[in-house]
């Protein structure tokens, strides 16, 4: 058995069993042992940032890492804004990178380059076999790199003829460690201060935006009347009617500042110190006071569940609180404006859907008004990398074939990944498309002004996108996605619903 | 003056006055600054490897730098591919990219990443400005940097309070260091192998590629017999009638051992030992004979033509010697085949015009049939990171405005960079785009056989791109640019005289 054999049944021993590719010479061996091994699904990407992105959104929806299969550095760099934006999701990934054969990169041939560097920029765990022997042991290693807790980058570098060579040897799985349990000074330090009556605010991410960690978070809501929060930037979680309505931290900082003003303690369940999105002359950094005090009470690679239901137990809190209960949102017609077509969008979102969000400056009042709406999971771009809704949404949808996924992404946004559009053709996705287009890259005509500049010829030349205009129907059916355009929130309920009820991609320019 | 206005002046006083952008928030203040600044010409690009790879192209048909403006650590990884190609054809340029404000960095927001690491793996230089004060220094050196020769990458590291703080000053141009000299004595051993009589090959790239290293290769050819080769990937060469007609070292390896089977001297003038591209189960890693001397007689930042003109001198060649005369090859009919397309190319070029080529399979054969062909320069992919030619034709076209730029493009690595026609239906550049549809990843059925491996299923669903089949008529038209599909070498003959004659960007879908 040759390496690569090895390394493919390494992977399947260890549950990987969906690989996302863009392969080259150097993989030649993998792809061709994929034909010898069964059970391995391999899903190919036209860029390296859709098949990273697609990885991501399959994890956080399977909560098990799918492999990528890379070329070479420049093929490893293609998907690193992706490979970002899945660290800060804390979703498990285990890419494999092919490389020049040992031997073969002292000549430094035109593909050699810096495969470990960029790795190590962005991976919690890099490693290059050295021997065919050792591919397997390897494989199953970065697997358990990629489940420990929180979820991490895993990447292993495959030089040519550690893949090709002999003497593979197929490794067991390794054990995955658990989640680490908070301290109980930290449980009884956190109680303490929820017991203070001082205004507190708990801020949910990773692990506590699922079913156990929403409920006992509201739990504590209910006992204690501390206020629940999402960052800006939530990886993966469960919402509509029937969970408790959390709403985010506001993206804009003087709407933010609001909305932590007069909180005493701001309690961290798997999320970080909620700090602005980017830094602005004369404005903090930090949205809470100065004279609140931060608790970390789980960090993102700890049992934040059982803290959370720990606190509720200890403060008393019943076993069944009662969730608000919001109405269904209405339909909305008129003009695109975002609380509007969040309304319309939760109002027709099919039941246990999954929403894929990159949708810049039309995304950014989606949530509360959509609490209502039918059950659904949310993801939504978590590191920043624009284009992350459509390769995200791809995954997805490869990951739960039986559920429709709604992709939400705005135009300059999408213009990075737009050929996710073709996998979803090419698998026959269930995936809803809507593209924001707005033809401009309007997120950053408010920024320039918030930090201080003036809007000039510069920043137009920079931030237009209607010279030409983009024709995302035509650009969508010529990658196989059937597309149609809407103008108003009216056209899109209607295309929306009827793309709803059918099955298969779509794709949904919204002229805004 | 802030920071960022004295980095604008600074560029400009060291003569870069070109910056291919995708500007995000960390940004904001640079493009603030180019409307208090005349001179910079700033050109969008939709996505980061279309701004390196057209500051790429810019660079090999300018000889200077152009800046690239990108967004924080995704932003630069999204353009890596397309530096390392850069690097690799030893094109200037200096990337700027924006990060977080020094301050902010510490709270590890969704863009924090290490910026740094990952311009440590593809750059020669990298700085990140650590006060207003220093932008405008740091700024020339960079420039500096990336004009030492042979041409390298520098990156530039900007803060966003380093750019928006005031106290910013303006940098004088820093002197370029100059080639160094090749040492005599290399000279002399130099000569001594092309007296001897034997059978010698000089490999000629970089500086030897333009009309004075080759009339001086031409020169030492003619009074000594040596041939004269190019690697298989060419940064910038001249060529054309009227230039000596230097073929390339065969991709595929029994045909590079062919060519140098009983040379007894490899002498390389800005080029690397001949190594194949990818290695291969138990074929040799370098083409030339194991009993051949290899002689370099210039590294790419020597002065190769000084060392080839003494060399001429010295071996008595006279001051002129005839080139051979090449006719313009005639117009071939019938589907296509490489050669075939290569000769009706050769047939139809415009007089001065620019190729930006990476054609994978289709390309390979372009060389030979083109020597007649009317005078041109020829810019090819020499990293491997495919999806090269759309964004380097785009950049040669902003960098060399009255001449036609001929943009030869292998659909699956096109679907790379795709968005670059964007660009060039905004700049009404004049490209004539042809995309090789050939609808599979043909090169790798080539390789997977060359590694010794099998064709299978799993090979046949990774290298297809025919289901769906993509439409490049539409998707050009979506971005702005006009197209037509031809599926013969007559329809594409009529086609490409047509888009040649009129002005502006055109696409020429080749169905293969």
């Amino acid at each position: 058995m040759n390496g690569a054999e090895s390394l493919v049944r390494s992977l399947l021993a260890s549950g990987v069993d969906t690989c996302f590719a863009n392969p080259g010479t150097s993989e030649m061996h993998f792809v061709a042992a994929l034909d010898k091994v069964a059970g391995m699904r391999c899903v190919l990407g036209l860029a390296e940032t859709v098949v990273t992105g697609c990885a991501d959104g399959y994890a956080r929806m399977k909560g098990k890492p799918a492999a990528t299969l890379l070329h070479c550095g420049p093929g490893f760099a293609n998907g690193i804004a992706n490979v970002h934006n899945a660290a800060r999701a804390f979703a498990p990934m285990v890419n494999i990178v092919g490389d020049h054969a040992t031997y073969h990169r002292q000549y430094d041939t035109p593909l050699t380059s810096d495969v470990e560097g960029l790795a190590r920029a962005v991976s919690h765990w890099v490693r290059t076999t050295t021997s065919s022997q050792r591919v397997g042991a390897d494989g199953a290693a970065a697997v358990q790199a990629a489940r420990t807790p929180p979820g991490r980058i895993a990447t292993l570098i495959l030089p040519a003829d550690t893949a090709w060579n002999d003497g593979g040897e197929v490794a067991a799985a390794l054990p995955v460690p658990s989640r680490t349990a908070v301290a109980p000074e930290i449980l009884r330090t956190v109680a303490q201060a929820l017991r203070s009556g001082e205004r507190a605010m708990l801020i949910l991410s990773a692990q506590a935006l699922f079913e156990a960690g929403l409920t006992a978070a509201q739990r504590i809501a209910h006992v204690t009347g501390a206020e629940l929060r999402v960052p800006t930037q939530v990886p993966h979680m469960v919402r509509g009617r029937g969970r408790p309505p959390v709403d985010r931290i506001p993206y804009a900082v003087d709407a933010a500042l609001k909305v932590f003003a007069g909180v005493r303690h701001v309690i961290l369940v798997g999320a970080k110190v909620p700090a602005s999105f980017f830094a602005y002359p004369g404005k903090p950094s930090v949205m809470s006071p100065p004279d609140a005090v931060t608790h970390v009470l789980a960090r993102p690679e700890q049992d934040a569940v059982a803290a959370l239901e720990w606190l509720a137990d200890e403060l008393g809190a019943p076993k069944s609180v009662p969730v608000p209960d919001v109405e269904r949102p209405s339909l909305v017609s008129g003009a695109f404006e975002p609380v509007s077509f969040a309304r319309t969008l939760g109002s027709l979102l099919p039941e246990n859907s999954i929403i894929a969000e990159d949708g810049v400056t039309s995304g950014r009042q989606l949530l509360a008004p959509t609490f209502g709406a039918a059950p659904h999971d949310w993801l939504q771009i978590t590191g920043g990398a624009i284009g992350h809704a459509f390769p995200c949404a791809t995954g997805a949808a490869i990951a739960c074939p039986d559920r429709k996924v709604v992709c939400l992404q705005a135009d300059g946004a999408g213009m990075y990944t737009l050929q996710s559009l073709w996998t979803q053709a090419r698998e026959k996705l269930d995936v809803v498309n809507v593209v924001f287009a707005n033809r401009i890259y309007k997120i950053l005509q408010g920024e320039l002004i918030n930090v201080g500049a003036q809007p000039g010829p510069a920043s137009n030349e920079l931030f237009d996108l209607s010279r030409p205009e983009i024709d995302w129907v035509a650009l969508s059916g010529s990658l196989g996605v059937e597309a149609k355009r809407v103008d108003n929130l009216e056209g899109f309920a209607d295309v929306f619903r009827a793309a709803c009820g059918g099955r298969g991609p779509f794709l949904i320019e919204f002229r805004i």
